[in-house]
């Protein structure tokens, strides 16, 4: 049942994840107006208590709270730019995987008090304790819809620049498909011997967790642009090592592209004397200033 | 103090990593025997209550179990083919770090009792329960020297194979650097935008740890060849979304090449029909048989 002293609140999109916020709001009790391009998708939503609107102008109009989660920055500004005038002086809280370059076009294109935000969960975990928000942008949209933004999951604010949401949340995807990438690469190589991964999983999740512990000491290296504190183990040993996993790879006819990247970028620190440091250095040739 | 009721061990290769394992030895109270290319690196350890050989024939005859940490397979080869004669009717650990297939060569190429070794730890984590270390090859060379290794950190024997403990250790230094490598893009990715890479860092390593257990699912997709099975967020919309990881370090100036390999690979399983399932399909991308 809508709780009808709380704030209405109008969500935008009705996908896996659209869908997943609107049930968080539902189950906190705040009166939600939902649309979807896909109207069937309002259905099921509005069985467990929310309120179809079947225009994009009603939706918008329903609120002063608007949250939108659609499939990307284009489709964003497609449905909004539709109602651009109905707008006005509301709170557009975009949860929409943005770059950090979109989520700030998007906060100059129409007047309204906009919060940029990147949801670090799948739709299973939203509302758990599992799941946390990025936002940034507009303070006062946040402080003042804190409350309702926290049925998704932890919100973290990270600053006014409506783009650093988007640049924490891609920060952190990038992170993940790393992980996935040497993730596979493993599962590939355990599998092409006959081992089984259901039994070697456990393992990987094990190392990989325990030296993700070593991302604190690459941090600090590159925060003081000195990658020859918390040396654990020189790059040029690892540079050395590293031509083992393509070959183990080849070994077992197991392409090793997902790894590859990385090899020449260790080698060539090390070719230009930083050999006793740590791999953290990688970072200045990722840097573009610094291509040759 | 050496324990003379304990059976003596013999540690070939004084680097970081064989310092550690002597120390290891000399605090359960082994008597050890030490031999190193260059000969000032054994005398700590001397200090410390180990027994100096200047020579490796003095080494080998000096204990029936020869633990073998050199630099890699041809080095390893070649000081142990000086004492060929001496070695028959030993036992060869050796942790030095190799592929399958050389631990595979090196087991055949001495009459000893062969046990492959990788080692799982950095040298400081040696002899703690972070530590753990993979065999494979002689399960009697395994049984009767457990104690011994287990001083090193926990011991998992993967099978009689002797190329399986190499394709273990290297199946995890595959998935350390994939998460290394994502996390060398995220942390410059902030660096780049004057974010302090020291506070994000807790960030990530929650992130990664907490989708790294989604590598449980990856793993059943893997062993029953079935990527419609756990899937959290379908492949389609991973690869779409995929984009914004390149175009957000566009933005930043930032090469996004570390990433790059893992794009093309979700983009041909979408192209093959494979939109709905999960990202664990991949792996058929990297079997060499499967290549276009
Ligand atoms: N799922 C996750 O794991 C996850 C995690 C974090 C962030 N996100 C982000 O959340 C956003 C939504 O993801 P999702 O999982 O909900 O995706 P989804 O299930 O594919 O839903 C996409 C939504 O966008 C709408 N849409 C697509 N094209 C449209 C167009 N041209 N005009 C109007 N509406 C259009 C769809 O409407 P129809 O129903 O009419 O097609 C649907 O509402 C994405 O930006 C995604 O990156 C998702
Ligand atoms: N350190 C780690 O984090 C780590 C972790 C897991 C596994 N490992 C593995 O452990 C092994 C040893 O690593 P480490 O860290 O101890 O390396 P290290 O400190 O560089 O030591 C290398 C050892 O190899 C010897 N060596 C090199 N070339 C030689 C040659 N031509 N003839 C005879 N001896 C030679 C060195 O002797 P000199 O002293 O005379 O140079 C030294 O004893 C490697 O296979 C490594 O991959 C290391």
């Amino acid at each position: 049942m809508p709780d009808l002293s709380k704030p209405a609140v109008t969500v935008l999109g009705l996908g896996d994840m659209g869908s997943a916020l609107v049930r968080a709001l539902l189950a906190a009790g705040y009166p939600t107006t939902v649309w979807n391009r896909t109207p069937a998708k309002a259905k099921p939503l509005v069985d467990e208590g929310a309120t179809h609107a079947t225009t994009v102008a009603d939706a918008v109009t329903a609120s002063r709270l608007l949250i939108v989660c659609l499939l990307d920055h284009n489709t964003v500004a497609d449905v909004l730019d539709t109602v651009r005038d109905a707008l006005s002086g509301r709170v557009v809280v975009n949860l929409t995987n943005s770059t950090q370059g979109q989520a700030r076009e998007l906060a100059g294109r129409y007047d309204v008090d906009y919060l940029d935000g990147g949801i670090m969960a799948v739709p299973p975990m939203i509302a758990t304790p599992a799941a946390f928000v990025f936002y940034s942008g507009s303070r006062s949209a946040y402080d003042t819809n804190k409350a309702v933004l926290e049925t998704f999951g932890e919100s973290i604010y990270v600053g006014t620049d409506p783009g650093f949401a988007a640049l924490h949340d891609i920060a952190l995807l990038s992170g993940m498909y790393g992980m996935f990438a040497g993730g596979l690469h493993a599962l590939a190589l355990i599998n092409s011997a006959g081992i089984s991964t259901t039994e070697f999983a456990p393992l990987l999740k094990r190392y990989v967790t325990s030296m993700a512990g070593y991302v604190d000491g690459l941090a600090e290296q590159i925060d003081k642009q000195d990658y020859a504190i918390n040396v654990t183990s020189n790059i040029a040993m690892q540079s050395a090592g590293y031509i083992n996993l393509t070959l183990s790879a080849q070994e077992q006819a197991i392409s090793a592209e997902l790894l590859e990247p990385l090899g020449p970028l260790m080698a060539r620190r090390v070719a230009d004397g930083h050999g006793h440091e740590d791999i953290g250095g990688v970072i200045e040739l990722l840097k573009k200033g610094n291509k040759k």
